[in-house]
């Protein structure tokens, strides 16, 4: 068990939107937000998965909807707690922590906002090892966890609690609830057991987070080059490295959906990349062919400071890097790869990690 | 206190249908939901508004949502009882009695049927004289009741609890999971003290649309005609009398929307009628003049039968009268206008009651 101070959460936000993929929110709001619960209500605590008990009851809270009008619309206030007391008032058990659903800019960080508001602690883990557009894309799903009871609050004080027959259920109903709430709420989901979260966690994922922003911090102040330090931190593959000559964007359905598109600078010279994104980003290809896809991470860097930019950020004229990194063993798995793959998103590929894709690219053009 | 047969529920059914203004669903749905109630679980109690205590509570049920869908997708099984579960989870006082919310061919036999299912009675009254498209446009909104909890539940067994700021809230958010649960689903909705149910009350509807369903029987049996009969048991006005040659509908954010067209016949013939609807019929105009409109009661009844046609069954070809009959008091204070008046239906003209409008209309032509 620790405490987090305002130079940590910071490092946490930054560090989250990179494995965020794109998602998960940009990391400055998410650093306003908690870095005024730390004033108000003390510095959160991070406990290790292991710390938590069996029969204890854990939950995730999460922005629900597209992150664009979260730019415009800052959700993070009372509502938080609205979202909580809704799911308590159905589910009247008391929480022994958090789980954050996803590592991303905001999502991981609303928890250490909650978990200090409430004086639980959040638990070094998370349900993704990455961010993902939609609720049952988590760990939990592959071990038959529901998602229900799913409590959505908006700024005005309406609250709806959920309980549906399946994830997919909840999804549906969720975004919907979720669209008519102003495009994005908060919502509190998975309730559940101690040792349920325990084999669904992913392990480390915020100090994994943590981490890589201090290393960005530290490369900032010894003015190292900050991609070499990202590469190195995330183990993660340099999979471009250019300029945003356009972006295509639309809000539909409760998601951010489009594609950016980039041409090469240095190394890549001459060649085209195009980033398709559904919140997070989904796919990358270069010169037409995939070279990186779900459920591996791909974010874009901007290339002189190592931020990552998140989909509803992404501009005409950035120069950045596109950075793949290798995703959590769980979702190479045939349920995995079921669950949150590129079928899953509509693109008719065969999932192939991103490590082999790049391999052979490599021997291709050698 | 009084139980209802099987023959008593067939004409509160038929009368309810008479009452709800062409929208409560279809009758003929509604008797064979209550029918196989009452042969499995007992005859439904029915009692006087003042049997309810001031400090017990009460909650109402309705179908949410477009009636054409009903007609394909019979939502009146297990889905009822899932509604009231998830009420009673979130409200967790017990229900003394159910209050109909409107008179309508299935909404106020549904009563019926969930009365008798949980050994509760219903109370002879209902919170609108009519039926209405919308959540709030019922009596206890005047008096400042609250719609939520609101409990909706579909047939997959799905479950949303509502809690909302206010009454276009709870309609706003409870339409949208409506849609999402297959454009019409049921709800359990303004749960309330007795006390405050009594002074909303719309007293006797249910005598009133079982009266109506048993004369328009005994008209049939003595051959009589139907339509002075209703006239006179309504105390109702034949605002036309014609053939339907047109209906326009269609189905869009969760409601039968449209308008009929008639071609006048007898005192009628060379006239012509348009009557708008949104799930009800909310405006009659007669050679482009209004003749009956919102909160008035406007009917469409077939001339031969006296059997009341529901929206979504009208139907080229039909030979009809067009009933007007007044509302009740409560619709006509400037709040009763305002709440459920033409100008809330987006028809930019001054309420003016349904007896006036066409007294002057017999001046004018005499």
């Amino acid at each position: 068990m620790r405490t987090l101070d305002e130079q940590q959460i910071r490092d946490v936000a930054r560090g989250a939107a990179v494995l965020g993929t794109g998602g998960g929110g940009d990391p400055y709001l998410g650093t306003l937000a908690a870095v005024d619960a730390l004033n108000r209500t003390g510095p959160p605590t991070v406990i290790e998965v292991d710390e938590l008990t069996d029969e204890g009851y854990v939950a995730s809270l999460a922005m629900v909807g597209a992150p664009v009008p979260l730019v415009e619309k800052f959700s993070l206030g009372p509502e938080l707690m609205e979202s909580y007391a809704a799911l308590r008032d159905q589910f009247r058990k008391p929480l022994e922590a958090l789980v954050p659903v996803e590592i991303g800019g905001v999502n991981t960080v609303i928890a250490l906002i909650l978990g200090s508001r409430l004086g639980i602690p959040v638990v070094d883990c998370d349900y993704m090892g990455r961010a993902y557009p939609e609720v049952p894309l988590v760990t939990p799903t592959l071990y038959g966890r529901s998602a229900s009871p799913f409590a959505l609050a908006d700024e005005r004080g309406n609250k709806v609690v959920i309980d549906a027959v399946d994830n997919r259920w909840a999804e549906r109903i969720g975004r919907t609830v979720a669209i008519e709430f102003g495009a994005i709420c908060p919502g509190m989901m998975y309730p559940m057991l101690g040792r349920h979260a325990k084999e669904a966690a992913i392990r480390g994922t915020l100090s994994l987070a943590e981490t890589i922003g201090r290393c960005l911090r530290d490369a900032e102040s010894k003015k190292e080059d900050p991609i070499a330090v990202l590469l190195k931190v995330t183990r993660g593959i340099e999979l471009f490295r250019g300029k945003i000559v356009d972006v295509q964007r639309r809000t539909q359905r409760g998601w951010s959906l489009g594609d950016a598109t980039l041409e090469g600078m240095d190394d890549f010279s001459g060649s085209r990349m195009v980033v398709r994104f559904q919140n997070e980003n989904l796919i990358a290809e270069l010169d037409q062919k995939v070279v990186g896809m779900v459920p591996d991470l791909i974010t874009v860097i901007d290339s002189q400071t190592g931020q990552a930019i998140t989909t509803e950020r992404l501009h005409y004229g950035f120069r950045v890097i596109i950075l793949g990194i290798p995703c959590d063993d769980q979702w190479r798995t045939p349920a995995g790869v079921a669950l949150g793959g590129p079928r899953h998103f509509g693109y008719d590929i065969d999932y192939v990690p991103i490590e082999r894709l790049n391999d052979r690219r490599r021997e291709t053009s050698a």
